[in-house]
């Protein structure tokens, strides 16, 4: 097993690449050390910042990741700004957002950098079309997952196991790009 | 007169600046460079990075300003990032998450940041309490300002004159600040 540290504090993140990871021969390890995140559009602008910030502090290879939920009706909001969004308004405030809309579709989109010393970061993107249900469905998972419903299915990931939703979530897909890539590399 | 450089794009804030500073003896000018914006719940900390990140691409003595309006019923949303709500959800969003409120309360938070090469930055905050409105009222101002009635008033910002609003908004408050810290100063 190789190791992996993973700069998180969500342990739903961690037992997501846990599971996707270790049939894959990669031992995930928790690293709990906070970064600034920027205030911008772009997911791999804040993990980017998030890699110059880590490198400087941690000696060892690792991988951080940033996701978002962008909602057609609401010009991608939350976006970058999801877990804001989730701590202040939270699932209510989104699906009152979205009271009268008749476009419900949303993008769930993840973004995986991985940084080893001296070696120049790999970023990866993965993304997951879907819609937003009616009310909150299902316990599983974390944040926005039980409004979420994937392109496709009809429950929502909060109403799915996490090797189902390991499948084709946005961050099944993108830890799956970062496998290939780091897989070419050796 | 003394000139002062506001880092800003925002032509409202600007207005707001010369208007109040003219008469105690400053010519603002405006200097339009951006910089980088952390995700923080702390308006203090996104002003003193930018003053970090504008004091080594600019010679001269500068002010910049960053604000937010936060919303007693939604766990002070949107807060630092206001203006990207403003830009995605907009005011109606915002009427609408308040749409069954008892509590309409908000408060309007500013924080200039000023900068003099050599010197300690002077970081000042402004407050102005308030309601937000049942719906939109007036054209004047910019941002939050036709939903936002200060307390004491019937009024909202978007209703007022710049001269008005200037006498107890957050950010007419936090120049009053600045310009008594300058003045010991010198």
């Amino acid at each position: 097993m190789k190791t992996l540290y993973f700069i998180t504090s969500n342990k739903g993140k961690l037992q997501e690449a846990t599971k996707k990871l270790r049939p894959l021969g990669y031992a995930v390890v928790q690293k709990d050390l906070g970064y600034p995140e920027l205030q911008t559009d772009s997911l791999e602008e804040v993990a980017t910042w998030g890699i110059t910030y880590i490198q400087d502090r941690f000696d060892e290879a690792f991988m951080l990741e940033d996701a978002g939920l962008f909602i057609d009706a609401l010009e991608g909001f939350p976006g970058v700004y999801s877990k804001y969004v989730f701590f202040t308004i939270g699932l209510p405030g989104i699906l009152r957002l979205l009271q009268e809309a008749d476009n419900r579709k949303a993008v769930f989109r993840s973004v995986y950098a991985y940084y080893e010393p001296g070696k120049k970061p790999i970023i990866v993107t993965g993304e997951c079309n879907g819609t937003i249900s009616q009310k909150q469905q299902g316990k599983n998972g974390f944040g926005y997952d039980p409004i979420f419903i994937p392109n496709g299915e009809e429950k929502t990931f909060g109403e799915m196991t996490i090797d189902k939703k390991n499948k084709f979530s946005h961050r099944g897909r993108a830890l799956e790009k970062l496998i290939a890539e780091l897989n070419t590399l050796r």
